[in-house]
């Protein structure tokens, strides 16, 4: 598949739409952003210390820390815990980041270790968690769990997980990657949700379509550490600021988006499901994201595909992967400003000429 | 001292000039510089992976990685070497930026340990490291060595130290921080000047100009290993456009401007040398850079430099800082396109009229 036809779609199901991968434009629109601010310098100065008290203030917790990437966020804060409780496994899903994504880095670079909970295609659960028997540092728990397609606890499974975490006597950290996008599921605010954790990891893409960039919160002692942890790991630059004023432009403007983004999803996976050949997890979703499960030919289903973007302007697929079911070919999807443009009829429908 | 002096002034004697520092200014001259760039994604795209190649091509190695920071890249490096060395020690430099700016992560993090060379005023020679006996995976060499006012070896000296590196049977790594500027003193390109290492780091900020970011260049096999590191200390971020689309400015619109800066600087630090109550070092500068030692009262210095900046719109001081020596303090100086507005005879009849 050229990505010739994409290049000339005016919609696209996924994302924020290619105006917000434009190096050009985004550049032009952060140099609007940055007004008079003055550039950052190795975490000091106006700009990214506001920004950080404003992120800090928007997850209810005493401190923040703005870093260049997860990967790097969330290791240093299992790692702070680690040595405050004197132990060194971390429980997560087998589908956690850090076990599937990160070349292991938490162990390589951190020294810890990994306790499994769950396999790789059910969600966590507290009884997951409470059959861990061996002493931990610290449990990651993911809000959504993007590997099963964004998949959310329940209110009252979430307070489970945190209680077994306080009983086990260890530290309850929140992969937040798409915490954004979990709030309207749960009709709660984002303090309320991160006050169940005792340190939270808030990504800046994705939903808030920043170029890059990450936050830690948590308490003001947990940041003092982890600002030395981040010069450790190279991750405190000497300016910031790009993704800083980009970070802060998708706050200021996507956060208050989100609930719609999650609404149009569940519209869309609805008008999806009543599809022949066409099956949605979570269904309905609960958040902006779902895995959309296809059967037919990978080949094929992107020819099909193909030709709706040439004939109607339309991108509906990103990468097709196979499923383990045989003959199911899956994708992500997930509901940005690019998805609001385009009813849940007419993805319905053009999504029905892909599958036939 | 309040900055507003420093606002207000028009010319300044270290580095590039408060342009070079405006969110404002650089992002809409990035914004230019992109053209129809598509950004990078996880270090994959023509962005990316051509600057890439642009940068081996200038350090004559066979593959390089564009990094967010040298704090990343260099630890990165020696652990590379010590995996195939099979040995965890490494010496440098007691001055070396690993040893005192960042937090020791090479052996927090990487499981490195250090092996200190000469003391904290007096640069590397030959004699410091064949008096190391232990074995070694790797030598860090910076060059220049910045904390000793950015002394270079003699190219004899450099020669030596690659040999008796050789003998240890230790890889030797260039810590090339400001590498570009070294290239005038020694009268030799990049690729003959590298060719004396195994694998080199250079920075796109300082003489570059850049926002921030680095480069690691060596044989291939070792960059392919560095991938796997940066991507697990959190270092490889879904775009790094910003920083790449600086530095490729920097290398291209500086690099070719560094002879003149290493001149200006050995013009200004001449005229400097000649006025009472200062001291250059060193003198002659072997870069663009320099250290100016002041005999006299750090708070009278600094109220005379703001005095000098208000009547003549010109910033000379940086941060003044005390030496061992009392009743002396001393700065560093480092010559730009700021520097190159100023004639060495103004400077030094301003730096008159602080020192008195």
């Amino acid at each position: 598949m050229t990505t010739q036809p994409r290049q000339r779609c005016t919609h696209f199901l996924h994302g924020h739409g290619p105006d917000n991968h434009s190096p050009a434009k985004v550049l032009a629109m952060l140099a609007e952003e940055a007004g008079d601010a003055q550039a950052d310098l190795y975490g000091k100065g106006a700009l990214i210390t506001s920004f950080e008290s404003e992120i800090a203030t928007v997850l209810g917790k005493e401190s923040a820390l703005f870093l260049p990437s997860g990967t790097l966020a969330q290791p240093v804060a299992l790692r702070i815990w680690a040595d405050e409780k004197g132990r060194d496994a971390v429980a997560m899903h087998a589908t956690s980041h850090l076990e599937l994504h990160e070349h292991r880095g938490y162990q390589r670079l951190y020294g810890l270790h990994g306790v499994p909970m769950a396999d790789a295609v059910t969600p966590l659960t507290p009884a997951h968690l409470a059959a861990v028997s061996e002493p931990l540092a610290a449990v990651l728990l993911e809000l959504p769990q993007r590997e099963l397609g964004g998949v959310l606890p329940t209110w009252d499974a979430l307070q489970q997980l945190a209680d077994i975490t306080r009983q086990k006597g260890a530290a309850l950290h929140l992969d937040g990657a798409r915490l954004w996008e979990s709030a309207p599921h749960y009709g709660r605010d984002y303090p309320e949700i991160c006050a169940l954790f005792d340190s939270v990891y808030v990504s800046f893409y994705k939903g808030l379509g920043g170029i890059a960039g990450a936050a830690l919160a948590g308490p003001a002692q947990l940041i003092a550490q982890a600002r030395i942890w981040q010069r450790r790991a190279g991750g405190n630059l000497i300016s910031l600021y790009p993704y800083i004023l980009s970070a802060r432009h998708g706050l200021r403007t996507r956060l208050p988006r989100m609930a719609a983004y999650c609404q149009h999803a569940r519209a869309i996976a609805a008008a999806l499901s009543s599809l022949r050949n066409i099956d949605v997890t979570p269904s309905p979703p609960h958040t902006n994201m779902f895995h959309v499960h296809l059967r037919g030919d990978a080949a094929a289903l992107r020819a099909a595909a193909c030709r709706v973007a040439e004939e109607e302007g339309v991108w509906l697929l990103g990468t097709l992967r196979p499923a383990a079911t045989p003959g199911v070919v899956w994708t992500e999807i997930s509901i940005g400003d690019a998805g609001l443009q385009l009813s849940a009829e007419r993805v319905a429908a053009l999504m029905q000429q892909v599958v036939g």
